[in-house]
Order: structure tokens, then sequence, then C-alpha cells
């Protein structure tokens, strides 16, 4: 069989309990027109660019010319700015990371926390995708405590050039980082221990940004290894608004929820190549689809799909109820859920495809090779856990 | 600590994402109505019934004071109908199957198939539960392939007493079949081949009605072993409108709708009762729910909890859009997707509770024992995986 | 077909891989000698007494013949030694239960701390079952911590009857307590806090026994909650050669061996009744063995039977090699793992068989449910995992 | 930290149970031999190997230095020969494969099935690693079923050069086939139908061999896709004394349980980095093996590795004590078993790592990936439970 047939066409929809029904119609349409997008611009080229691990900018007014970016966002309902998230991941997952990193915590940084002047300055290029922007949290050596233990430090300096901040530390697993032109970048206050935000211009003197080699994950993701030597920020570009690192508590939702979608995304796609391929490929004389044992792991996969789908569409209808939405307690347990559900989905994807699933060209090594990263980002599974066992006990067993 | 106590009543509520919101405001009171009921009537004295394998009949007129028979629950949402199954699991699932039995598949068959005649006989009772009623289909080797393999036979006679039915052979695991007044049963037409269905005297001459013992789950429903000999059913109790056992798929659904909503509330059970437990029992000094390992289990079973009822919120919404609901292949995906983390659910519970966990006395054993049952009963998992299977793949692979 | 059918006798046996070829001529004839004594005398009748939750006392006296007391084996290998144990577990847990708390525990206690005058008081009835011996640690609040939060007490006093402790508190879980004539029990120094040792008369004045009820698992077994009132033991049954609860640990770590053949036997069981049932059960015209959903089952049941028995083999080789034997961390290792995998084992075989697996008749509901006590006892899965993790990490995740 | 750390030297080794000490002390210095040059040769460079899709063929002359090829294993245990897959696994996976293909497959396939002839001509280079041998049987449309559809033909030809077969047909994932001088082919006879065997000079005109490219496993393994067109062989090179594909299950089996062996050699090898990486890992001020929840996945990942290694030290006693060996239905259960355990440690080992455990420099990335590969390759995990299946049901449920 040809790599990535489309031979299911006639069969249903992977969205087997037809959540789109409750979208729009304005909406349903919206989703069509990205679904064409996909279809033409990523899906053929996306293994491509992973095996290569080259991120394709040329997509940029593109995807700007989908007019998808927050601001626009406002009138949709958060069930169709989710599945914006899952159909771009079913897609290419890395593409969906990239809009992800750009849109729900750059961009929705600036809306949030910007002042005035920094919105003037960076919004209309940053929505318009004429420029992009990276989140810098993360460090070598504080993923999960990245809080507690920031070590990228910003010394106040006032000197004949005014107000000024220099910053010194490291910065690591930063999305979009080589190429950004800027970066929402966190440090603690040399002084007063306080976490402060800067919208920094990324090519800064100072800041030297290296690509991660040999990621086995969104391979079309650029991650950056930054490190800050003596990097001289104008006060004018900190965030004035932000006291401390739980000011970010809502930016850190909004894309936890993003990646749980992805997590959803993820299982959709592969469950899409596992069928495709299994109602295809003949052994003995006839489809393994009709297999009681590769059946009966198409039906868990869809499964986990179908119940992770259906857990997010309440997600939404809790951000669509209030404007403080779901508890950070209940986006942790979507996280937790559905990216453990996924790791089961993709695997069991992986292995219907037999040694065809180890080679890029099918589509389902790539859907496997990046669930990892959606399993482990935005708080690990073990971190999630936590959080949402806090909100359900009481207690805390974190630290 | 005090088996069952209530101890974590100020914790959030085991509903985790409220779905309960999305009732209407009678809905929502009517629920609440129902739980005053099970918190009073029934929770206190389930774990008593279940260890004596008795069933509470001095019930009935409270729970149809309840008035939430099938009639009655026709201006209600289908949300609604799957929460009041989920409810009552929660409180005592052998009283939910009983309900189930009764309403799901004899009232409403009553209702779909019944004769004006036979409505006007029967129907009046079974609501108000002045009588009961029992679905004789599964025999004792006929569980899965019960369609192709019945072997109860009908057989038409006309004589003086007119035409009669004369009915041979055995039903098993019939719940409610010990006690009940009338009984649907099921017999291939010994000259046509075809199924027939009886709403059957429960008492004629020929019924032997042995209680069922020894059982591990659901002890406190009453299922029996039928034998029939030459058993002479009066044609005005045929179910004339039934051709063909293909017929029954809709009554198969609403039930197998119910048994996913059991496995919801079954979660939601082991979720309260090990939560509470977790919260209240010391070890090494400090509350068990403040170890991680703990803590990661009570979140895992939330997490299992959730999404399944997040699926079967889908469920109900397919059922409101549309008099002809999900297909099978749907309801079959939630039916074995949630007994499914429903058995994985109830382990983790089991096993919180440690030693307190394998008496009945603190509620987790009984809930942990009778998943066992749901896991099986109306489509065992293997078929209902092969019937979404079917579905998905649109290639067979049952036989 | 029949409960319990034998149909299976010319399959393979369940030791697939033949470790009893491992076994010396001597022992393998001791062997088949156990298994036509469990056959004939225990097999036909555990599960009535498992439904009745009554002890078989009256075969005492023909196990005492079989010869299988401690004094007696240690001419025999270890592995001859788990291998009795996962035999009896096989036939009945509970007996196993009952002949592990006995030997491994209260006798060879008396072996290993034991006076001169104690064991001339009172080995040669126990060994010869006679008399039998219950082991009373654990406490109703305190399960996992029972060495750090004993509360029971002894109080040393010298009066006119020459020195005595008087003891009180509360022991709880005690397997034969119900019964036995002497219990190994251990309480705290009301002065020192040591934890102190006595080989108690189980019918002193102020032990009260009272038989735990309700439980769904070992049924057969007679647990005790035991309370303490001013109960004056003699300083003759008191454990001189014990000053700490650490000396307990070669005690604990033996039976922990004998709780993981357990778990082995218990797979063997799971196995044997779900492939018999499954090459004897029809549905759909032919075995249900033939469906690849079932015979997956069973082999996945069959590869965690074969690989826990294999860990265990290991286990006796260590125990062989030398007489301080395999260390704490590795005997919690082989607990934790091979319980999880029964766990596992025994719901894929309960699920086999249906609703016939939730009645007690066929043999494998027992099974199912009886594995819970072994996942739970002689240390929790947690407990278990945090002693091997300790061992492999050199760091105490336990509080 | 610095990737590949060995930080953990003094921490146990990773065969907790002591498996090595039922080495012989020839055998125990043998693999310690190994083992120093797999750290001082293989371990350094490996993960370079592996991003670089690039087989050190430089190391031949050094591994044959080894003597560890079949000839010279024959005076070793089985055990030993296992022990020495899994070492060289814990290295590089994708050494071992190489190792396997030739020796396992081709060198062993010389020895039981050459021809005096074909033996003086092949064997002693072989043997020396001076050439290098494949194994061709998978096709493009045939891995599960590649003796019933093997469509890849032999016809016989004779003509002035003497009896000649004409191969045509396509093989597909053959690991060495790139550069490999002969390879083991087998095809169907034109005309009679059997499945003939071939000791091919791989650069016989007609044979086009390509490199498979866009692998995520087995990076280091240079599979070739061949094909094969009008390629003339010599009668000579035809394996005569195999009449049909059955001959081949010795075969099969043995590099069956070499691949079993691959499992556990993967997962110890999972297990030293993730235990390495927790031990000296800080988030919230102390190591991560300090949490409950990394500890008990530790212990989960070293609990499945051990019961996998005990299962296959009794495959090696049932290798030792009869020239049989164990039956294919015990050797597919151990493939099945080990490779599923496998499955489930590398991904706790992968999360464990975090975001390090996504690029390949921390070692485990490629572990994970690499497992796939094992996962698959001889014989699915889908048809080695078949297998098995089939030898303890005694019923074929393959098709």
């Amino acid at each position: 069989m040809s790599p990535l047939a489309a031979g299911a066409a006639e069969l249903p929809a992977a969205d087997f309990y037809d959540f789109e029904a409750l979208l729009s119609a304005e909406e349903a349409a919206k989703l069509a027109q990205l679904r064409v997008f996909l279809a033409e611009e990523v899906a053929p080229h996306a293994v491509g660019w992973w095996n290569d691990a080259e991120f394709p900018a040329h997509l940029l007014p593109k995807i700007a010319a989908l007019d998808l970016a927050a601001p626009d966002r406002r009138s949709y309902s958060h069930l169709f700015t989710g599945l914006v998230v899952a159909e771009m991941t079913r897609a290419d997952t890395s593409l969906a990371t990239f809009f992800l990193v750009h849109h729900d915590l750059f961009v929705q940084a600036l809306i949030d926390f910007g002042s005035p002047d920094q919105q003037a300055r960076m919004l209309a290029d940053a929505v318009a995708l004429r420029t992009t922007g990276a989140f810098a949290l993360t460090e070598p050596d504080h993923g999960s405590d990245v809080a507690g233990g920031m070590a990228a430090t910003a010394l106040k300096v006032e000197d004949d050039g005014g107000t000024h901040w220099v910053l010194n530390g490291a910065k690591r697993w930063i999305g979009n980082g080589t190429f950004c032109e800027r970066m929402l970048l966190w440090a603690r206050d040399a002084e007063t221990g306080q976490v402060r935000g800067f919208f920094l211009d990324a090519n800064l003197p100072g800041v030297e940004r290296v690509k991660i080699e040999n990621k086995i994950a969104l391979r079309t993701v650029q991650n950056a290894h930054i490190t800050l030597t003596d990097v001289r920020v104008p006060e004018a570009d900190r965030i004035a608004s932000v006291d401390s690192f739980e000011d970010t508590n809502r930016l850190l939702r909004g894309s936890r929820i993003s990646v749980a979608w992805q997590a959803v995304g993820q299982q959709l796609a592969a469950f899409d190549i596992a069928r495709a391929y299994a109602v295809e490929r003949q052994q003995f004389g006839r489809p393994i689809a009709s297999f009681q044992m590769v059946q009966s792991q198409l039906v868990e996969m869809l499964g986990n799909a179908t119940a992770s789908l259906a857990m997010m569409v309440r997600i939404a209808g809790l951000q669509d109820a209030s404007p403080d939405g779901p508890a950070m307690g209940q986006v942790a347990l979507a996280k937790a859920h559905t990216t453990a559900a996924m790791r089961r989905t993709v695997a069991l994807g992986r292995s219907i495809l037999g040694g065809n699933g180890i080679v890029s060209d099918f589509g389902m090594a790539k859907v496997f090779a990046d669930a990892e990263a959606i399993y482990t980002y935005e708080g690990s599974h073990e971190i999630n856990t936590l959080i949402a066992g806090r909100a359900v006990t009481g207690i805390s067993a974190i630290v």
C-alpha cells in the first residue's frame, strides 16, 4: 500500500460521536477552511519537515491569513478554539506547537499583561505573524520546579541610558527560540527575589541561542538553549503589571488546555492512520482489521480518543461559562488524563503498523514519537497529577 | 475511623467538572430530591442487603413515588435520566440494576411494543411498581450468542382454549426473576425459527424460578434460573409487533446506555469512598492522601470517572438530538470504554482501603465486586468491542 | 457445562516451562503426594467452605500427616517449599494462608526465637498441628506503619505471682485468630518503648477474640479482631531473644516470600480454570478459546504466571545459596511484582468466564476475590514498592 | 548534569537478583571482558552512530576477536549466550541486532543446513566477520504471513552454465542487507511451490539493495529493501537440505530467543539510565528519586526487567536440557511477554527523564525508540501470542 493512503475516506470520521455538531455554522465553516489548508499545505509535507528538523517558515503568512489569532478568536466558542488545535495537531503536531507557543503564550501575554506602549509596538506584527514570539521559562536545571528554582537573574541598573535590566542565566527547551524576534522571558529580580517578565528583543547582544539537536519528538519545532550574558534590556520591555509568578497562572492554564487538545488531536491522528492501514493491509488473505486482536486495538484507541475529546468539550464549556474558566486543578486533571490516554493510543497505533510503523513514511512513527513531548511538556504527568490531587484532597503532596 | 464516614463532606464533589450545571433547574431539583431519598433510605442499608443477598422490596412504593418511571421521564433530558442511573448506582448498584431491568427493559418494551390491550392490562401497575417486571433473554449456554443460539422454544397450539403458545427451555441470569409478576421472555418459534416475545405471567404453571446463589457481585439483585416446562401462554400475551430479534435492538441500546451510566456511577462511588478514606486514614503520622502514591491513584480514579462521565454526556446529547439516538456502534464503544475504565478505577479504590477494602463494612468491597457484573452484562466487553469495531472499520470480526 | 470441569486434563500443565523438572525426585514425589491430597480432600470442598466462611479444622491431622512442617522441610530445596505454597494456593488460597500463618510465622518464630523451655512446651504440638498458632502484629489503626505506630502496650509487673506482663490494646486481621491456642503477639514496652513479643496463651482472661465478618476475600480464613484488657502474661512466655522490631525482619521476609508464592499459585489457578472453561464453552458454534480476543487473554495470563514463577525460582535459589537469603529489598520487589501481575491475571480470568465468573460455583469468583487479600497483606503494594525502591536507589521515600 | 553520567556506579547492579552467579567462572570472565569492550568501544559512540544512522563497520574485527561466534559458543551455557545478547543490547541494541542477524540466522543456518562445500567456502570468513551475512525472508506485503504469502520466486533453469535458479521478487527490512556479502534468501519454487533457501552472493547482477531511510528505531542497523530481477544463482548456493519452510523453524526459534534476550537488555538499559538520572537530577531541592511517584516507576521498571530476565533464564535451561530445546510455543510466550513488559519499562524510563528523554544525548530516547523494533520483529506481538495460544489451548486462532 502507498504510505499515508487516504483509502479510508468513506469510513466514519474519527470524530465518532460527532462533536462538531456542537459548533456554530460559522465555526464549522471556519474549521472546514482550516482543514483544506492543512490537507493541501501541511499534511503532504509534514513528515519531510520532521525528517529534516526544519520549520516551514514560508507558511506563516498563510497561517496568518486563516485569521485564527487570539484577538480574532474572541467571538468563537472555546470548543472551536480547541478543535482548531486538535485539527492542526492531527495534520502536524509540531505546527500546532508553534502556534500554541506563539499565540497562547506570547501573544496572549501581550494582550493580558502588555502595557499600551508594548501592545502598540508589538501586537499587530505578532498577530499577523510578521514577527514570532517565544516563551522563555524553563531552565536547564529546573523543569518542574521552575518557579521555586529559577536561577536566571535580572539586575536593575540605572545609568546614562536610563533604567535597564541586566539579565544573566540560561533557558532551555524554548520553542520557536531559534528564530523568534521577541520572547517573553522570566528571570528572578537579583535584589528582591521576585520573578519578573520581559518582552525581550531576542537579538540583543548577549543573547546566545543554540538549536537543540537530536530530538526524537516534535522535530519540526525549533527549541533553543538560550544563554544570557549581561543582556541589557530596557525598562520599557519589562512587564510592569506582573509582580509574581502566580500572575502567569492564567497563561499557563490556557496553554495547558491547548496541550490537552493536542493530546486529543494526536489520538485522532493515530486512529486515522491505524484504521486506514488496517483496512487496507492484507495478511493471510484478508485485511488485518478483520482480525479480532487488531480490531480490539482500534476500538481501544477510539475509546481513548473519544473520551479524551469529551473531557475537553467540558473544559471548553467551563471556559465559556465563566471568565475565570476552569480551575487549575480541573485543567491539570484534563492534561494528565488525556496525555496518559494518548500514550496508550499511539502505542497501539504504532504496533498496528508493524515494521511500517518505525519508518516515518507512513506517518505513524511521527505521531508515536511526538506524543512523548506532549506527555512531558506544560507540566509533566506527575506534576499535573499532583496539582489535580491537591485540588481534590485539599492536601499537597508536591514536596 | 468509622466505616462509611461522611468526613469528606467539605471536599469538592466527585462531579469534578460540574456536569450537573448542564441540567435544567427542575431537573437539578429532582436529582437533589433523589439524592435525599438515596442518602436516607438506601445508603445506610445497602451493604446489609448485599451481605444478606436480600432485595429491599419495601422500598418499591417510595421509588415509585419519586416519579422517575419511563412515561414521566419523557420531559427530561437524557442527561438527567442518565444521571439518575449514575446516582442510584452510587448509592447502591443493585438497586440501580433492579430499576434498569424493570424500567429500561420491561416497561419500555411495554410502551414500545405492547398492544393497547397489553398496555391497558399491565402498564399502570408496572409504572407504579405495584408489579415488577423482568427481561428473560439470556440462556444457560448462550450469553454472547443469544440471538443465534437461542434454544428456548415456543410452539403455537390451537385448541379449545383458543390460540396458545407452549414454551419450553431455560433462561438464566434473569434479574428480578425470582419475584417479578411479569417477564418479557424471548423464545424461538418452533415452526418458523423466528424469535418471539411474550409478556408472560411469571407464575404460570410450568415456570420454575430458582434464585442463583453464591454471587460475588450485585448480591442484592435477585437473579433467577428459570426452567420452562410446557408453559401455556395465551396469544394475548405475545408481542405481536415484533417479528425478529433485530426489533429488540432499540431496547438493548437503551439498557446498554444505562449500564454505561452505571459504570460512571460506580466510579464516582469508588472515588468518594477512597478519597474520604485517604483523607481521614492516618499512617506514619499523616493522612495517606498526603503520600504521592496514594494521591496519584486518586487522581487516576477521578480522571477515569470524569472522562467516562463526559463520554456519556455526549451520548445523552445524541439521544436528545434525534429519536434514532446514537447508533449501536457508538453505544457499544461507550459501554466498552466506560466499563474498562471502571475496572481500573475500582481496583485502585479497593487497594487504597487496604485490609478495610476486603470487608464490606467500609463500602468499597461491594463497589469493587459489583463492578464485575457491570463489566460483563449487557454485552461482554469483547462483544461490545466487536460491535464498535464493525462500526468503525466496516468489517465484522465477531465470527 | 458443569462447574469446575476437569475437561482440560489432556492439555499441557499450567507449569508451562516445566519448572518442576528442577526438583529432586524425592521432592517431585512429595509434591505429587500433596497434589493427591489437595485434589481429593480440598479442591472439591473449597468453594463450599468459602461460601460458608468456615475453616475445615477436620483437615488438620491430615495436613500434619503430609509432613511438610518447618523442621521437616529443612532438607528440601526452597523451590520445593515454594511450590508447596503455590500448589496449596492453587487448590485453596485460604488453606495456604492458614498454613503460612501457622508455619512461616508462628512455628518458625518458635524455632528462631523460642527459649528451650518454650520450644519444649509448644513446638511438638504446633508441628503436629495439635495446636495452631497465630501472629498478632497488625493493629486497627496501624497497618503499614505497625512498627512505628504500635499502640498495644506491655507493662512489666512484679508481684506475688512473680514477673508478669500486663497487656492492653487491640490487634486486627489476625489470621487463625479465632481458634488458635497460642499467638505470637507484639506489644510496646510501656516503660522502654521497645517492641516485645510473647507466645501468648490465646485463651487467657482479658483476651477477647471476635471473628471479622463480611469478607469478600479469603473467606475461609478466620481473622480475628482481638481486644486485650489487662491480660496477664507470665514472663516465661515472653520472647527474651528479641529486643527490637528489626529482629522480626527475617520472619517477615519468610512470610513475604510465601505470599509471593501464593501470587504464583493464584495465577496458575486462574489460568487452569479459564483455559478449561474457554476450551469447553461454546458460543457462535465454537469454543471461545478459538476467538483471538479470548486466546490473547489466556496467553497474557500465562505469561504473567510464568514470569512470576520464574522470578520466585530465583528467590528460592537465593535462599538456598545463603542462610542470609535474599535481601528484604529483593523480596519486596518479588512481592510487589508478582501480586501486581496476579491482579491482572485474575481479572482476565474472571471476565473470560462471563456471568459464570460472578458465582462461586465455577471456582473463578473465589480466585478473583481472594487475590485482593494477597495483594494487600504482608505489606501493601505501596510499602513493598518503597522498600524495593530504597534498596535500588539508596533513598527512602517511605515518609 | 552531564548526559550519560555514570554517577550510579556505586549502586547495586541492574541484575538485582544476581543471575550472573549462575554462570561458570569462565563465562563470568568472558562476560566481564565483553563488558570492557562495550564500555570502551561501543557505549561512548552508540548515540552518535544512531543519530547518523551509520553502522560502525570498523568494529567488526574487534567483535570477531571477542570470540563469541556460534561455533565457539558451543561450550558455553545458553544462559551465557543469552546474557551476551542482553549485554550487547544494553550498550547498543543496534549492534546486538547486527550480531543476532549475522550469527543466529546466517552463520547458524550455514552450520545447520550448509553443505560441506558451502561451509568450506563461507563459514570461516563469516565466523571471523571478514564477511557478513543477512537473512532475507520478509517481503513488502508479507510480514506475519511470510510463509503462506511468499511472492519471491525461484525458477530452476538448466543451460550451458549448468543448473541455476533465476530469482525474482522483493525482500524488505533485511538487516545488514545494504553491506553484507552473502544473504540467506528464501523464495518460492516457481514450479513446485516449495520454499527454497539460497546462500546468495549479495552482489550478483540483478540484486538491487536500497537502504531504508527515516527509521525511528534501530537507526544504526542498516535495513535494505531488496529487489531481485532475474538474479541468476548457481545451484551450488542453494540449500539442498531444506525442503520446506518448516525446516527453518529451529533457526527462527533461536533468533526469537535472542530477541527476547534483547527485550531483557533493553529494560536493563532503561533502568540503568533512569535510575542514574533520578538519583542525580534535583528538583524542589532534592533528587527526584526521593519522590514516591518516581521511585514507584523505577521499581515497576526493575520488576519488569527482573521477571523478564528470570523467564529467559528458564528458557536457557530448557535449551541446555535438550537439543530440541524449548518448544516454539514456549519461546513465543517468552517473546510476547518480555517485549510487552519492555514496552512498559522503556515508557516509564522515557518519562522519568522528562524533556531530557526526548533528545538522544541522554541515551534514553534511543532506548525508548529502539524498543519498538524489538516489539515488532521476529514475529509481532500478535503472532507470538497466537503461537503460544495454540500451544496452550490446542486451538489455532491465527486465521
